[in-house]
């Protein structure tokens, strides 16, 4: 067990929300992080993190004792986290995208590294938009990025949209493998945790589905292209040889989103039992630095024809893993196959905290 | 109100199972046809239907009361039918596909045309697959099919699979209007009144998708090349020049298939202004003829955001009309949008009806 | 047919809310009644009622041509209402009881009867909470209310909880039958929606039940001693000799409240055979006044053991019938059984139309 | 960590079920016990157990890596049995109560402690039905048992049924503290999991509510009088002096039943002050042999107004906790609450599993 005194402090912007508290919950005995500062709009800020959650708190395990203690602070108040933490967590919701940009750059200015889920700043060229087991090697424009703004220690760092969480690194894998990727066409079944509280009201999703969700679409044909990018000078040059089209729909399931993925391949393709190996065997940066929050195995491959399915597969690996299975022929492309993650664990607080752990084994957190 | 006395008298093959109590239920005050046999597996064979589906009824409305009181009859009491009804809607589900085709034989060959459910003789060349709002002229081959089986009076038609019911009249709609379409990439989300009943056990489905239902794609890939067949010789010849590539899903939802379509055409692509105009005008031969179940629109785009919902828009048109929305560009094929309809009343027993309605109007049943 | 010109034009105060929404459905085609009025919120005054429900329109069905034309006013708008309506059925939402009963009144003072499903006045002692077939004589107080407030043609009248619409009725017939009722246990499994729109967090309700509804269990306890109670010198007197306890609980069903209930009776008990016979039998005044909505069964008791149940009962006679089953005798009280009622039908639109219904033939609204 | 080599081996007859899937997933890991012994019925028998539960596997974590690859044994293998185990958990299910009976005497015969599941020996007067927090005492009689039937080592424990698992603890804790319980209300909301898989068709529990499980009301009625009875002469003599009432249902809840209860004390009674810190006082023998199973907190009591709630309390100490809130005045009876327990675990393999660790404790098993 990590001695408790040398633990990181860390602050939760956003703490109150769907986000935060997922991030509340998994930071509960974390090895490396204690969550010593909680922060969220006005009419939180003075009273106990317990009492700003009382009736809307939606995990299914109770509030971690410390933090229920915890008094919250308004957002805004930068001097509050620099003199409580060493780094936070950004899960804010404001009015624009302005105004949590600029609020970020408050805490980078302040010294804090933001280790962002916020789409704020996922496309500013010299802020990295980070999955550790694909693109590791993008945090090499942090310098850049402090030195543009004149920041010291402080910086940000984004994570991508949930829903292209289950399919990004299975496509990753392959690209790495050497097999090149030119189309994409995805499907997503996407669970209601994904909206936040309340988000959306049971009238419109039991028995049915929502064949839309705002502005999903578009985060998730794009992002990929930017994770998949390469550096130049400091900034992230998106990758422009792959065309991606989706369709996101909510269905009733509270955690994990489906996604139906056809792919097809420019060049020379693998073989169906070629794509598994590559899948079952692949490990990343955060598998070799062995970070607390890294799946063992990033992404699993089911053999079973109805898996993977939300309930039963989101909690592979903790909530971390990828599951992936069908992968068979497709008639128009190449490969058809069925891709999973847990959206509020590996699409969000999870995703936010292996996030963090590698920035701290690559020493840009100290 | 038609004249009860006149109405022709029918008979239901499967009659106690999800599609033949959807059946039992459209059927009541139907102003062609009155339900007059209804046949089921041995164990019900000898009770009334009320008995026979006690405790396993599922419908939302009560058990319609001249029906209650029918005898069940074994599904293989050829002769009891032929004493009782004119034709028959078979929703037969039996051990073996040659099983359900030999008896669906039995009953043509005793003078009794069948409109059928099954899946049996989807693939019969000389028995059509029919919408009646894409394919009526396949009728034409009723005369070889009856010449080559020596039958006089008796028939078989099929329907195709529910999974594709919403998305094929509005593709026919853009090829009737002259547009080429070569491929389409399709994900459904299906409901579970679509597995029959008993059907999806609720522990795999509450909080939940399956991504996989047993030999769905195959037919949601193939079926549409029949439909869109041509004739010849007394045969259907499927289509070759479209590839369909689908991925089926079960979602937890009551009733209503929802369909998330990719279309790309060959040669001149319409405008999305022109596709909408196309599809709100469409009408084809169930409403020139004013069928009794026959949509008055059956084509329907909802132009806001968040629709189609199965559970909002299965009900349009009395179940019958497929709802379309959300169309939009697709960045790499041309178009995408979202279709639904209600698969066990247009999907299933409405389109049977809708057949069979057809059948009359075109003087096959007498 | 009716002829149109001699329906009664009516308002619908609080038209774009979930209880508005179904008034404006079950109004569609009504044989008395026609909308001619619409108020909401100011933020919905001015535009067009399909504009104000847009993307919150949450019945099954589409929203009726009529209706969606109407403009929509604001419901303190009196004046506008008085030019175009004859009464107006009150939905109300505001910040307090108190402006409920005072816009309620206004309406009433400008010679508008309010028909009221609003909690606001249910316990003014000179306005009826009315229940047709249970308590159609408390209308007598109409003239004392009139007299008192000195309005003309405008009064108030309201209806009950929608909790208690279940089993009021079958506890009526039973005392009805010379039997009393002393004592009632009842546990209530509530819809979503009755918490009208948004409601209830689909996070809070999938795979889960809220053991909770805020001040529901003291109406289920309280109304229903109004609605047994007597009539003296024009003031309903509650009645005293039946003590109700209530425990109300949410659960993942669309519509339908169900109902486990006990009961106790003071002095001679009917068997198992008499009760259902009493409620079998049961006629009121709605049917013996076939008003439109009336339901021609109003309690139907069903033999299956595991009925009554939402999804396939609440829609028995149109929404209007009590259903009743699992009469069986109770160890600590005498009885126990189930009851289930439409509680946005029957409990609350549909029964507000059936009070209007009952105010027209009995000559309160000319 | 306990030394793996001083595990007892176990056996699971059943073990290819729903609750017998639940004790392989908990047993992953014990301390104290490991699984050694597979057993169902002779379809599944000499297969491996990952292969016996393909496609009917519905935890929501992985099958263990030790118990996939042991082979299935027919339950009716008692001599297998014996050559692998100590004792077994039984969760059998046969056609007959007397089949049941007679195999579990089969077990004890071979000298197999059986701590069983099964409902078949509940009401056999010289076999404890145990709850360790209620009446480990009755452990008493085991050494009569054996005499009786002439085993040496051998003996049968059974617990309770699952629907009274969340307020026997509570009415306990209130006894032994000195208030007489006379009259217990109890509806329950019951999750789908306790029916077993595929158990409740999806069609009948999505949007709906089924107010009838075939024998539960008797066992939640009756079941608690041999809990809380006493121990004369070697038999349990069921307690006469409390009268339960019980109304079944069963709720689209996955896991965790849910107990609206309503109490009458005979003599003295509580304030709920004093109730509150009865139940969140009360510890019993398991907390104080500190079993490793025992919750520490055996009744959680929540102060918030809408708990305890399923998905969010089901888990709680985890899944081994009463939770308990809302306790107010009963305007009948005395008091009412809400209580709730994990079905599956405290009402199920939790329980059994808690069992075997206090007659390990107790020196029963060896």
């Amino acid at each position: 067990m990590a001695n408790r005194k040398k633990k990181i402090p860390v602050g939760i912007l956003g703490a109150t929300g769907m986000v935060g508290q997922r991030y509340i919950q998994l930071l509960e005995n974390h090895p490396l992080f204690e969550v010593a500062f909680v922060a969220a709009s006005p009419r939180s800020a003075g009273i106990s993190y317990a009492d700003a959650v009382a009736g809307r708190w939606v995990m299914d395990t109770p509030i971690p004792v410390v933090a229920a203690s915890l008094t919250v602070y308004e957002a805004t108040d930068v001097v509050a986290a620099a003199d409580r933490c060493r780094f936070v967590f950004s899960c804010l919701e404001m009015d624009t995208k302005e105004q949590i940009q600029e609020l970020e750059r408050a805490y980078a200015a302040a010294g804090l590294p933001v280790v962002s889920n916020a789409s704020a700043h996922r496309w500013t060229s010299n802020v990295p938009m980070l999955i550790p087991e694909v693109n590791a090697e993008h945090l090499s424009i942090i310098p850049a990025q402090q030195k543009h703004y004149g920041w010291k220690s402080g910086f940000i760092v984004t994570k991508p949209n949930c829903s292209l969480q289950s399919y990004v690194t299975p496509l990753h894998a392959l690209m790495r493998a050497g097999y090149s990727i030119d189309r994409v066409m995805v499907t997503t079944l996407q669970a209601i945790s994904g909206a936040g509280y309340p988000g959306v009201a049971s009238l419109d999703i039991i028995d049915n589905v929502v064949p839309f969700i705002n502005g999903e679409e578009e985060k998730t044909e794009q992002e990929p292209m930017k994770i998949f990018g390469s550096i130049d000078d400091g900034h992230c040059v998106p990758r422009t040889d792959i065309t991606i089209s989706a369709q996101c729909t909510r269905v009733p399931v509270i955690d994990g989103h489906t996604a139906c993925v056809n792919i097809g391949f420019a060049g020379k393709k693998p073989t169906p039992e070629e794509i598994k190996e590559i899948w079952s065997s692949f490990r990343a940066k955060p598998q070799e630095l062995d970070l607390p929050s890294a799946p063992r195995q990033p992404i699993i491959y089911r053999e079973e024809e109805n898996h993977p399915q939300p309930r039963k597969d989101r909690n592979n690996e903790k909530g971390m893993a990828v599951t992936v299975g069908r992968l068979r022929p497709c008639p128009v492309f190449d490969y058809k196959f069925i891709a999973l993650s847990h959206n509020t664990i590996r699409g969000a607080a999870g995703g936010g905290i292996l996030n963090a752990e590698l920035l701290v084994a690559e020493k840009f957190i100290r």
